[in-house]
């Protein structure tokens, strides 16, 4: 099947930058010094290749994803790098010995939520500076041992230096990173534990600190990472239909924001021409088109992009467009709570 | 039970504002002459509580919603309010006589598609002056006769002045959308048939032309609209968890970029407090709060709210947060494409 042959808007992933991207990471970091992070791609299918490339433990945002890669055969170690206040659904998986699952704690309710709901092994996590997540570092050691106190085996600490990963000076993010990893280095001095997990795609390979990294974008790679000059190249296309040409100079296309993420801004036209704007099912750009022209545009944040649609269609070659084959349909199953 | 019982985030209605809404839009509107537009809701639960206030006829914005609403036993009359260059799917739900459609046509390749495709009645769309879809007024005629040759019935013409919906100056804003009506009614004068379609939530009162208004977003309505001033109450609310608390003086809660449409800005924390930002799985706020504690936030735009949730649950008073009872959990059913 041709991609001009899908029901428009449809999300195309470029099988060869996928298979790049995921080359030049591992060879970064290997098997598991590098953590996927499912939350960018919410797809088995995805992570199942990134599981055939040595990587076998996860990284998950959700209890969703977290249930959804154990019932596909991915659970050998998840770890939900979220605190949860009911941890029973995870402690349901755990009793089914399909997963091992580690859950982040940072507070006293969030240890006793997990020891309630049964879950048995957590990371601490450490703020090392933005303003998300994580416990005051002095409180690191101190929350390690009312984990234990509570039953939990404690592997180690969890600190994400997100508020860095965007800085496109590569020297000041790297320092910057460092300096966030000093205070996880310190934290995790007084919690124990074998993991030290955290970082990017932002911070690939310049966290130095981190024993399993916490990247996922880095797989279909961003609009906003990609004028940081990383060496990950942007996979992701949303192939619409322009619907409608007006004579006064703009086309209609059939996607719009129900389809395409926009905290980051608009996607970007694939081609010669500029997006004017987004209305919920229609994105209006200028440019030459005819009416039922199939025209691609890139997301600029590619992990909610995904998120709004059921299938991720695998192609030869995106930048075919219509005429790129689909290799495969892959489906968004790790959506929801 | 409660919504305090609910995985979080939740999206929670309040019955109380939705049917203050329904009223006072039917009052003005009464039956035909309104024809609710289901993108603003995707939920056939939702509108068929439209239908028992006398609305029988919808709107839709993608044929995955003509389905859908036909499957739900809500075809009767049933308006693709956009353009496709593929009609196969919506002739095969007229050939299955579960649902009268129409297709908003505004070329010939459009009009050759419904024919092809087996739909046998179009309305000709207008450009009233919003760069997105719709013909050259001076093109309306000529279409329409095209249409006829071609077999198919045009019912009228379909004209939306979105570009004017949001103007906060009711008395400017009346006197654009007359001015765009003006132009409606031209084309309406050359292409004939006993349907003009347009409107929606900002034109509900000013819009003295249209035979039928395509409004929906005032059922749960928009922050964006509700700076407005129009008599409909804002009645959405996404129910989340403070999962972190840091004695720097912000909170995380668990709902983020992904629970909430981000093109119209972040969302508004109901209570004390303000959102600093919103990242994937988490909004970051100031403000007192305890973990563990729910917390609500009112997306900017309703619409792809809504879209990015698999359910929105009625409640009897949206205000009461946690402690609000869960009337009816109703399956957004209408989402992809």
């Amino acid at each position: 099947m041709r991609a001009g042959d899908l029901t428009t808007p449809a999300l195309l992933a470029d099988a060869g930058v996928l298979a790049h991207n995921v080359a030049t990471m591992s060879a970064q970091r290997p098997g598991p010094a590098l953590r996927p992070h499912v939350k960018a791609f919410k797809c088995t299918a995805l992570a199942g290749r990134l599981a055939g490339a040595g990587h076998t433990g996860f990284c998950c945002a959700t209890v969703r994803e977290v249930e959804g890669m154990a019932a596909a055969g991915l659970g050998a170690d998840l770890l939900l790098a979220n605190e949860v206040l009911d941890a029973r659904r995870l402690g349901a998986l755990v009793a089914t010995d399909t997963a091992r699952v580690t859950v982040a704690v940072d507070s006293p309710e969030t240890i006793a939520a997990a020891a309630a709901g049964g879950v048995g092994e957590v990371l601490i996590d450490v703020d090392v500076g933005m303003p998300r997540c994580g416990c005051d570092p002095v409180d690191a050691g101190r929350l390690a041992d009312e984990a234990r106190v509570a039953g939990l085996m404690v592997r180690g600490v969890m600190g994400y230096e997100g508020h860095l990963m965007h800085d496109p000076k590569a020297d000041r993010r790297a320092a910057a990173v460092a300096d966030a990893m000093a205070i996880l280095a310190a934290a995790h001095a007084e919690v124990g534990g074998d993991v030290v997990s955290g970082g990017g795609t932002g911070s690939w390979d310049s966290n130095r600190l981190v024993t399993e990294l916490q990247a996922g974008s880095y797989v279909l790679m961003d609009g906003d990472y990609a004028r940081m000059g990383l060496p990950f190249r942007e996979g992701l296309v949303l192939l619409t239909t322009a619907v409608s040409v007006s004579n006064r100079g703009w086309a209609a296309l059939d996607g719009g924001l129900k389809a395409l993420a926009m905290d980051s801004g608009d996607p970007v036209l694939v081609g010669d021409g500029e997006v004017l704007f987004c209305s919920d099912e229609h994105t209006t750009v200028t440019g030459s088109f005819t009416v039922g022209e199939r025209v691609g545009l890139r997301p600029a944040h590619i992990d909610p992009t995904i998120a709004k649609h059921d299938t991720i269609h695998l192609v030869d070659d995106v930048s075919a467009g219509a005429d790129a084959e689909v290799l495969e349909s892959w489906p968004v199953d790790l959506r929801g709570w």
